[in-house]
């Protein structure tokens, strides 16, 4: 499928400050960025770092003092294929490729370490596979309260678990806990997403099953076929659309995405292979 | 029912220390202390407070360096009423009575204000009653398990909603947590227990229902009727069964519990009030 | 001194909803109500409940959905003893009034038995009295940063000790969490302060010293002469100016404190006495 | 320098369990593996994975219910450049390689974002650059006490702020945590240490500065020139030195660590650049 998308923020700056942004939609072989202008007000020059596997494009500009604005545009083709979920199997520990482990531990906002029994309390004796991470959206679509303004920044899957209200972000930190309790691998998914109310960026996760990953919206606010990932990560930490070093102050933040075809994405209970 | 009781507590001082005990039975209308003796080698002065409300008897020390033996023996009856649970309101908090309302405050180990959603969105669909408190005890009986050293003093109802283990101390906390989180005052209590295996000081909980308070007891290690109250409290923090200043060790612990007459406590689904 | 002072609260109510209000200056050896007025509209019944021993005034009253004014006034008396606070020393353990202990256990906001080790560090080699308390109220004015809406009602000392930003209520938890860390008995106290910016109820905390209790405040933004009391607790648990079991919305809230006499309150280096 | 240094681990396994191992050397510019081996008791096949940019090594084995022994040796030659600390400098973030910058993210044990104020109020006013990390780590080894014991694997640096008390690993998770707060990259590092007493696997860490990695050590436990490092990782999640997929028990653990040459290595003000 293909969208139009884009961001716009607005800044103004007390003092000379440094971004890392994180906005960019990512190259894969799934994500095509058939075209895309990135424009920045005043006219600044930036670095861009791909990072080496995931390929989240992060972008380095040194904004003076003053107002800063960044607009983002970009045309993508999105191609996940679609798959029946059934066949679907987890890996056992014994045989994960080697370099999906590091998504089985612990981050900051994903302390499954202290989530095992529950985990296990909650879905241990589900049959293993992909129903198995749906069964786990489906336990936080359930059980947690989808609320503006609910949490913060630090608010973590431990406190969720308990707090049982929050955002996107905080319904995937859940979904990525629980995973790595019962030993699937799993990680966090910044991006576009289409039909958003109201608009802003998403966060979902994705769940290393079979030979792949897939895509999970615990949220079940938008079609998963809508999502155009940004950024891969172990949690929310690694793939903030804004970094800032310096005291700016945020003052406006448009993001919209258009969907170009005829076939809309809607709703759908296949699985999303993503990786 | 009648009982005989006692413990025994060897400590060893390295400097001289102030010992606040908490061990002695409480008196009050449901608990009649027959006989009694406290002895304290080597022999030492103590004072006793009573609390104004709940009656817990707190002993303080002042111990020399060396070593320390406090041995305390009581013959009680306890005379509970049992009641058809059946008929047992809660009480909405515009009639509760005032002096019960602190009960309903979150407190160091039950910190009831940030388990409201979670309460709510697993109790709070049930018919309110007694039989709402004892389905949460079943639910904290089915989903937290029982381990001897899976906590320490610092562990509180918070951690135990998520990490689902614990031992009595924590078992009480958690359904005091859930009880105040629905406007059900509820409180500690710090008892000796008949059969408890291995022996030592049990905790469980009372709420507030009807026009009194009701034993509930979320371990299932021991039948009700075989408790014999110590302390009454917001948390465990109220009723240490020894608040020591200094640097004390302790050396040994020992409890016994004898039930003195032909029909011995058994398990009972009857409630059990107790104030 | 001789204050007038009050405070207007308004609610929307969507529901039926019960209030528990302590908003009433508490009546005590060095504080005299001189005139009172409370008024509500709709006009409702309330009831009254003085507690016990710190003789906090709670008011309940049941209002009907739609809109709920509470408005109080009072003239009021305070003459608590300004005292040199060189000879005033801290109670060893063995010596406090017994009836202090309940002022040493951790409680939901002022988690002690967490902090014992940074007390120990920061404050354990001063020497003992009321000046290694005032050395504690320095400390946190010049390591925790005052700034509104840094912290939420779920915001306790243990998170102030590391997070370093907080309002007056945090500031209070932190102290009273260090003395009591310090075996210091500590309590939270709710008040009308006269100068404070912008107008609220304000907190501090008392510490038992000598034979008797002591004002803190570690905000340095009122003369501690200002102060008049409300409630007096283990911490802001038990002195919410509003408890509210129903959906209710606050619409407004206004304070104000005058000062009815020549002399006006102003900053001391004097220990004021207070219980 | 020089070093002969293993471990010899040993677990029982009442069913089959899968093991990932991190406790080889690992292999860089600094650290050259002259001779190794591994022996696994039974004799079972192993499966090793380089993570591609730290280096670090693991194996994962499947072993059979029952008794597991694996030994590890090596000799390795250790050769990080001494430099004189003065000279160099911390980067501002307008300066940071990209691949950087995820180390100033926080981890699950390095909670940096709630550092922040108390980050700047202890160390903002120093001099940026290698001493203000030794600061760090002298604040760290004043302020907390090392303690066997005092800790579990969920303790995090955001406990170990207020706890102060700790192990190694704690420390170095309090040491990164500060250095991210105030914008330094910083990681974890496992390793081997000579004369560490009683002898175990050591934890440190390293600061980006200048344009390359540094050691620190807040313990001050062992000569940082006698440190080999096995894992570099974010914190302790990534390079836990076994990771254990099923029920297995550690009967024994056994390591040592031997110096080959005539110059043992000894404490030093240099700064030792490992990266």
């Amino acid at each position: 499928m293909k969208f139009n998308l884009g961001c716009q923020l607005n800044y103004s700056l007390p003092e000379d400050s440094t971004f890392v942004l994180n906005i960019s939609v990512a190259r894969n072989d799934y994500q095509e960025v058939l075209e895309e202008s990135i424009q920045i007000e005043p006219s600044l020059n930036y670095e861009e770092y791909v990072s080496p596997w995931v390929k989240n494009r992060y972008l380095r500009l040194n904004a003076p003092q003053g107002n800063l604005q960044v607009s983002y545009r970009a045309t993508v083709e999105v191609s996940c294929p679609n798959e029946n979920p059934d066949g679907i199997a987890e890996v056992p520990p014994a045989e994960l490729p080697l370099d999906t482990l590091h998504y089985l531990y612990p981050s900051r906002y994903c302390q499954s370490d202290r989530l095992m029994r529950l985990a296990q309390h909650e879905f241990g004796a589900l049959k293993p596979g992909y129903s198995r991470v749906n069964a786990i959206c489906n336990w936080i679509y359930d059980s947690v309260t989808y609320l503006l303004g609910s949490t913060n920044p630090h608010t973590s899957a431990f406190d969720t678990a308990t707090e049982r209200a929050g955002v996107c972000r905080d319904f995937a930190h859940l979904g990525i806990a629980f995973c790595r309790a019962l030993n699937i691998p799993a990680r966090f998914v910044s991006s576009y997403a289409y039909n958003l109310e109201p608009p802003d960026f998403h966060a979902v996760f994705e769940a290393y099953l079979g030979d792949r990953w897939y895509l999970f919206d615990p949220t079940r606010m938008v079609p998963r076929q809508g999502l155009i990932r940004i950024g891969t990560g172990r949690d929310a930490a690694d793939v903030s659309f804004a970094t800032i070093f310096g005291p700016a102050q945020m003052e406006k933040m448009h993001l919209f995405v258009e969907h170009l075809e005829d076939r809309s994405p809607t709703a759908t209970g296949d699985a999303i292979a993503t990786g």
